[in-house]
């Protein structure tokens, strides 16, 4: 990928060598550079954050889970059956101690990266039951289609987290994937990443992990890992879920409190009472998390699209989608909590220009819309039953382009760019001018993956479409993937545990999905 | 298209009724609702204004026209040679006389559209020596196939014009096809069109043939086409381009002034000097357009690409054309002209997941940047080399998303749908709910183009991709094309005027391509 830390010493001989070798180093963190999508005013953000505690208060929340039902009365909060009313009050009182913004620690220190405000970061997609490989063959996926996604992650210079279960490991038993997957995670890459959230004990397995990786200590004081809370909308939260949330919090790492929005069949056919109920969903696990632990970290979350009428499945890239995730993005900084979006997400089948448009129309969207956690970055297709390796690397690459549009225009060469038009002047031309050959290539983003060669020459390379070079350029990738060393000792730690808790975890063989 | 006005009597059936008619009513000009993304602050557009400044005083542009010059001795501008050096203060008094806005005459009244500030339109692209047609084959276009393309413009709803050559009909002689391409515009579709402007001569053409259409007084009053003159950057205007610009003018016809931009090649290495020196660019062409008649409305344009430093070709969708976009909003707007951009550009070869990044991010960025004169908004591939049959309507129907995401959120039935909140409760499901019967559709656009079927539903339906679902669809089209019944007497003085005009202009050969 052509995005780099800018060079500031070493001069045009230095910055021409940095150009030809392959650069695999992470993009710190992206701090934003540009203005932010606000489509409300004052008064109607004020009008959603009315309405979804009028739903809170009214209407209630279920949360299908005994423990979750014995702290909210704990805390005072009206209990009748499994349906907590929430105040108003009590939930301001409650969300006032989620952090603002945090430091998301990575095995390599030199990787963390801060959340929250200004600050996010690029993750890539999780959960598919399916893979498309390095042969654009559409099929169940292993621990090795895994671990070549989480080598890919640590390669893409945009994305911050190698995540968790990008695909779903087929080829070990469910009951004990949460371990290897982990493992993995942590070994392929020294990036941030994801921890499994699939059952309250998967989870307690993950923060003991983390323990050993980071430290017992450190693991208390430091963000090392995400965990995701689906809510069932409308208005639902249920024990497996806040079994994992407990676990997280508990540990002081952070969850995303996510409702699984389908707009118009699992919310209204509104976009803004749509925004009210996720606003409302999402208070009330951001609310759950400071009875869990006050002062732990906490990302509001969310998982969107709008329904097809004909079919009913999710679809992506839609007008709808966009608004949503600038209206969310200001409800989130209304409260001030940092807050996690869908990226990239789309519906098509294969990696044809369907796959193209939706993706991009997300990517803009979310990047205007101010996100700070952008998940589901790379790889998603086909409303996420499949992850593309080929789709991978080209919206790996997307990101690293939104990126560099996020931190807005560089203006620390304007004097001398001026004077190149005195030098060149009308009717001449830039490409000779030293100062273009010193800072053509920050300048401007030449994206690897897209084809801007004439037709002559692309008939005379055989035509080949994004898909077949896309899938090349991922090949070549893991070819030059080298693994980020795992300390000997903690690496024993990490497969003694994980082998003690195989033994104590009796294998299961059916299918777990989770997004 | 499932884009329609909205209709607010009749209630439920009648919604319903309408929704299963097919739709080809034009949607009304865009109006956006959501704010714009300025990526400058105050002192930095005026840090552009004076570098831009500061180009036309010292630098100078070539005006490579003697009528030109002459004109600019006149109204006092220094003049050495083919250069001419302006003055700030009369670059300012110029462009002041330049209308902020005004309204587009269409064939049709209730087609006209509003130019400048918050009003937008969406223009297909022209200028393709190439189709992909029907078949997705590619090669030479002919007259069929340009009407073919004005019939599509005239059914896309949120098309608002049938532009011109949008292919180069290459099956009629040079010299004569601009009298063919513009009563193809004005006869297929009922919409705004285009005017050639391929020759001072061929500009006058068009101009008699508006008078012919429109009438010569209302003419005179009413802009009702618009031409393109594209600038030689760096700094050069040359002897056809301010030929047609002063037929244009004269008859109070507007351009656009549109820098050719091909960043780090003919501008400096540099987001924002490019920018400052495409807006010196587009001043003296402005400024030029009010001195060949004060008050004549003129549109701020530019074509925008970055150069890809492997083969010098056009790049699309990179970030820099996007920042780029957003600057020169900011610019136009601190002139308060309407501004012209390229929408949808994309150098993929065939319709594939390349070209749909391309033109999305370039749709979004435009939508964002707040173009008042959304050009090549459809069809656009090859970097313009190719007009795809299957693009053009996927693009269309993508300019009616943006529409959507453009007009904001709709807020009239807010109150109603919280109430369905109310009514579903946690774990409900809404699809039965009346509310959503009566409002789902006009809540959440179903693109028709895109497919959300699952796997198994897809390849039942055999594996049907994007390129083939676009092209069934534009066949469908076509064949329930009504074409806009033109005025008897006025379609007998046209085929009178070009037919005088045919024996009067000798036939040439070559070819004569124009962007």
């Amino acid at each position: 990928m052509n995005i780099r830390t800018p060079s500031r010493a070493g001069g045009r001989a230095a910055r021409r060598a940095m150009r030809t070798a392959p650069n695999f180093n992470m993009l710190p963190g992206l701090t934003r550079g540009i203005p932010l999508c606000e489509v409300m005013d004052g008064a109607q953000v004020e009008r959603i954050d009315a309405a979804s505690m009028y739903i809170l208060e009214n209407v209630g929340v279920q949360f299908r889970d005994p423990i979750a039902l014995q702290d909210w009365k704990r805390v005072g909060a009206k209990v009748v059956g499994e349906l907590v009313y929430l105040d108003r009050d009590l939930v301001r009182d409650l969300i006032a101690t989620i952090p603002s913004d945090f430091t998301y620690h990575a095995r390599d220190p030199n990787k963390n990266v801060r959340l929250g405000g200004k600050h996010s970061i690029f993750v890539p997609m999780t959960g598919a039951p399916f893979l498309r490989d390095l042969d654009d063959v559409r099929r169940n996926p292993t621990l090795d289609d895994l671990a070549m996604f989480h080598k890919l992650s640590h390669m893409m210079p945009a994305l911050h987290s190698s995540a968790h279960h990008i695909v779903e490991p087929y080829d070990h038993p469910i009951s004990q994937r949460h371990l290897r997957i982990t493992y993995s995670s942590m070994k392929h890459s020294d990036k941030t990443f994801m921890g499994m959230t699939t059952s309250p004990k998967n989870a307690e397995d993950v923060m003991d992990m983390c323990a050993i990786l980071f430290g017992e200590q450190f693991l208390e004081d430091h963000p090392v890992t995400t965990g995701n809370c689906n809510g069932n909308s409308p208005l639902v939260w249920d024990e497996t879920m806040l079994g994992a949330m407990r676990a997280f919090c508990r540990r002081n790492q952070p969850v995303l409190c996510s409702p699984f929005v389908l707009g118009g069949a699992n919310t209204p056919a509104s976009v803004p009472a749509t925004v009210a109920q996720l606003n409302a969903e999402a208070l009330s696990a951001l609310a759950y998390t400071q009875v869990i632990r006050k002062g732990a970290p906490a990302i509001y979350g969310h998982y969107l699209s709008t329904v097809s009428m004909k079919s009913g499945a999710p679809m992506a890239g839609t007008p709808e989608i966009s608004l949503m995730n600038f209206m969310i993005g200001q409800m989130a900084r209304y409260y001030d909590v940092p807050w996690r979006t869908s990226n990239t997400l789309g519906g098509a089948k294969t990696f044809d220009a369907q796959a193209g448009y939706e993706s991009a129309t997300t990517l803009q969207a979310v990047i205007h819309a101010g996100a700070n956690y952008i998940w589901h970055s790379a790889g998603w297709n086909e409303a996420g039953m499949h992850c593309s390796v080929a789709k991978f690397v080209v919206d790996a690459e997307q990101c690293a382009m939104a990126y560099r549009m996020a931190e807005g225009p560089k203006w620390h060469d304007f004097d001398q760019a001026i004077a190149a038009v005195s030098d060149v002047g009308p009717g001449g031309h830039y490409l000779g001018h030293p100062h273009t050959q010193d800072n053509f290539q920050e300048a401007f983003f030449m994206p690897e993956l897209f084809d801007n060669n004439s037709i002559e020459q692309w008939t005379a390379e055989g035509e080949v479409e994004i898909t077949e070079r896309a899938l090349s350029r991922a090949k070549t990738l893991l070819a030059e993937y080298e693994e980020p060393r795992l300390d000997e000792a903690k690496n024993e730690a990490l497969l003694d545990y994980i082998a003690r808790r195989e033994r104590e975890i009796p294998a299961a063989d059916e299918l777990n999905q989770s997004y």
